[in-house]
């Protein structure tokens, strides 16, 4: 089998109508066959209509099927063997173990929701029985659900073109709790987005799900993806990209006739706290674990750790000369894309250029297009929270490490930062008192705080949260990553006085799904 | 003691700097004493600034501590006794009967409230221990708790001057989950609103809550409340109103550097459709409970019935002689206000005049002031698809009834209605089917569907949801009647590799606070 360069809109391979992406080699910069024609405005708009039919029967389907479904869509990825390997390596420039991981990882997350499925916690079901006798007025029965909320337009991200991509996190949580997904895939890798695309929909075909209940779409420009969210049958979307990206489908979403959540994951620079003691007791493996989690992938992760923040003195001094090191070892890596490599060269001149930055050290240069030199920066707290331009994220491996005059600067610092994703502290015993009066600024500003840990490596699990207040989500309710995902594509519904039979399974009083309900107050054991 | 037209900044009686507000008595259209000068920029800055100089301490205070405080608030509402009462009936034209059942429902959602924070399941926590073995990689220890989002500013709305205002619930749920709350009162009822202030204000003495919990302002225009709105310690919005007001809110929230969430409650016709079976079988005893819930508090809820849908013939013109007559016999009743009492008149008159449209039956006149004399139009469904303004909301005792030529046609209505907060069928066995056939519609269209009920009487309880989706509300994943209502306040956070003594006390390895948690996937019993 081979790539076709077609759209499936439902089963349908569909030849684009528009102009033609191209997949770019990062390594090479040779173009990639085959091309892959965009999608029109009727074609977007035939994708949502096959969405909005399959909608009924698709969110009725018992849990236990939506779970063979998402079971299924991972056996067929993994049936697609080394060609899809090949392909995400070619499109993104990423090496094979990394590709490899991320197909486990994808695979992985698309089982963990069918178990999240048949857990069933995630309809949240309640009964307050009627109390027909109470005083002064009887009690009606009122039972509750949780239903998806309908069609969602998900954005395959550049930097995971497998896990954060056709059928990534937002697909996987958005199938999962009921809805039928339309993807815009990423133009970097429209050959890995195919692949994946034809195994949902042999894994759809095979379990009978209702047609429509995925497509995906290619594009050129912004116009599909802005087509796509200002569709009156979608009804959420979900984003992992820039900024400027995800601001303009926010504004999109909320100019709609009907505003929908745009769940858009966008920026961070993850600050690192390093405490006095810490870097006292272990500044070498410090030093070293930095500079791995900064360099790792080409830095090319939301959790990237672009800020480092320590105590300036002889051990930071020792800290940053032995991360230098490390640092200028480190071979170039080719980033994702043309762009994305412009971006970062952009960004790094001009920390260069800061008249109050001070490049510490780089990486070894690279010897063809696309290599990212990684790059240490210093600068001081004050200078620091003077310029607002370093706060902001520079995609690829390029940190900024400030130094304070004491810990006190800490919460100076954190609390004039944006909303992050992450933040890391490294501490011992010794630490604790100043670590505690750090983390009540460090809660609101993050989704996930971490303890003598690096925040590259995000855990699917339940208790993952990836989120966090803007700017690095839209919307700081939500988590993108890890099985609470599912809750940003349900609603609650309230069914009063209903006759048994007329009910959804979930709330009839034999309980057919075996669900651990909240009657009267009282979670069932 | 005297009401003394001041505002609460957190513990000090304030007076306003701006424009006063004084209270009008609807049933004679006389001023009531005290004046209510407004707040001033500073002075909503300062009540902002004290809100978030609580946070902190107010957060992390023990769910027990919380509950408290909640309970105190209500005891201390009751404490002010019948002096509460006489004003919100002068403020409002409310009967003493309604006026002490908002008491008690007010005092009750506190309670509730303290309970669900007893019970803990909002915490959600869920931990997933470290696997320091696992291959290829080990995992770290992930714990997620909520926490609140930040100090919310909530807005009394007009028709529930106890139980949707000052202590109403969104205040008490975003107290419950740790927010402090800066309320702008409705300018219906500034009296009423500084009684339940100050009953706030002693709870929050009493129980040593940090000064900033809770402040209350008055305002005439939409200054004030757009100036919390916009104010950048505020990170949440709670409303109920119009639909332009909480459209106003929200996009002044949404062009915020920091967005935030709105919750405004906006507009609902509550579709109610009487299936052929139902209404042969019941149409007297559908007839006067109809009327009954249309003309209930001058039909001044927002689940008054205003649209009733049922297929034409004889039993549907029997039914609508019954209900002109039921209607003919309401007394005109005292409304809120003048300015609602004039839009009503504004709206009834817009539906007198529609060519397609016929006033069936028109309640007793009024022999003062503001009185709302009830209306009953009819019109077909060609009519009614055709034509989006008759989709709109009257708020008062308006109902209109579609005269639909078949079943089949119901669905076609619901598909094109906005969203709404309730949807409710009248059905006996034989209308099964048919009902089942426009269930799905419903679903999407309405936070709560009931089955041979009326919309009006919204119980606070687990299972409820007083929500739906745009324009019924302006979020349709939430509730703002019901325990689930704290969920709008609520974010969730990630620790990841925390020592057991730096970790919140909801996430601490010996469970102080007695939770069921989700351990590994599996919840504890």
């Amino acid at each position: 089998m081979n790539l076709t360069g077609n759209m499936l809109i439902g089963r349908q391979a569909v030849t684009g109508d528009r102009d033609a992406i191209r997949a770019v080699h990062p390594a090479t910069g040779n173009l990639l066959e085959p091309a892959y024609p965009g999608g029109s405005e009727a074609q977007v708009a035939q994708a949502c209509a096959l969405a909005w039919a399959a909608f009924d029967a698709y969110r009725e389907t018992a849990p236990e099927t939506r779970a063979g479904f998402l079971e299924a869509i991972a056996e067929e990825i993994e049936a697609l063997g080394d060609a899809l390997i090949e392909r995400a390596m070619a499109e993104t420039g990423l090496p094979q173990p990394r590709i490899q991981g991320e197909r486990g990882r994808t695979c992985q997350q698309l089982r963990t929701f069918a178990r999240t499925l048949r857990a069933g916690e995630w309809l949240d079901v309640r009964i307050d029985p009627a109390l027909p006798e109470r005083q002064p007025q009887a009690r009606p029965d009122l039972r509750q659900r949780r239903i998806p909320l309908g069609p969602v337009a998900v954005f395959g991200a550049s930097n995971f073109p497998l896990a954060f991509s056709v059928a990534g996190g937002d697909t996987a949580s958005a199938l999962a709790a009921g809805c039928p997904v339309v993807v815009k895939a990423h133009s970097a890798h429209p050959g890995t987005s195919e692949w994946v695309g034809r195994a949902v929909v042999r894994a759809a075909t095979r379990c009978r799900m209702p047609e429509g209940v995925f497509s995906l779409l290619f594009g050129a420009g912004r116009e599909v993806g802005l087509a796509l969210v200002i569709d009156p049958r979608i009804k959420a979307v979900g984003f992992t990209g820039s900024r400027s990206g995800g601001l303009a489908l926010c504004r999109a979403a909320q100019a709609r006739p009907e505003p929908i959540p745009v769940y858009a994951e966008m920026s961070s620079i993850n600050p690192v706290f390093l405490f006095s003691n810490a870097l006292q007791a272990r500044l070498e493996v410090l030093a070293e674990g930095y500079v791995a989690s900064l360099t790792q992938g080409a830095g090319q992760f939301c959790t990237n750790p672009g800020l480092l923040i320590a105590r300036e003195g002889e051990a930071l001094d020792a800290f940053l000369a032995a991360a230098a090191g490390h640092l200028r070892q480190c071979p170039a890596q080719t980033m994702l894309t043309p762009g994305i490599f412009q971006a970062f060269a952009v960004g790094v001149d001009a920390l260069a250029q800061h008249p109050q930055v001070r490049l510490l050290a780089a990486g070894l240069p690279g010897d063809g297009p696309n290599r990212c030199q990684a790059r240490l920066f210093v600068t001081d707290a004050e200078s620091f929270l003077a310029d607002p331009a370093l706060h902001g994220e520079i995609f690829g491996a390029a940190g900024l490490v400030v130094r304070c005059r004491d810990e006190g600067q800490f919460r100076q610092l954190a609390e004039r930062l944006e909303g992050q994703l992450t933040a890391t502290l490294h501490l011992e015993d010794g630490d604790l008192d100043s670590a505690r009066a750090l983390l009540p600024t460090l809660e609101l500003k993050a989704g996930r705080v971490l303890v003598n840990g690096w925040p590259t490596g995000v855990e699917v699990c339940d208790a993952m949260v990836h989120g966090g207040p803007f700017p690095a989500t839209s919307d700081t309710r939500a988590t993108s990553v890890g099985t609470a995902a599912i809750h940003r594509f349900l609603r609650p519904v309230c069914y009063q006085g209903f006759p048994d039979g007329l009910l959804p399974a979930a709330l009839r009083q034999a309980n057919p799904l075996g669900l651990k309900r909240l009657i009267d107050g009282e979670r069932e054991a």
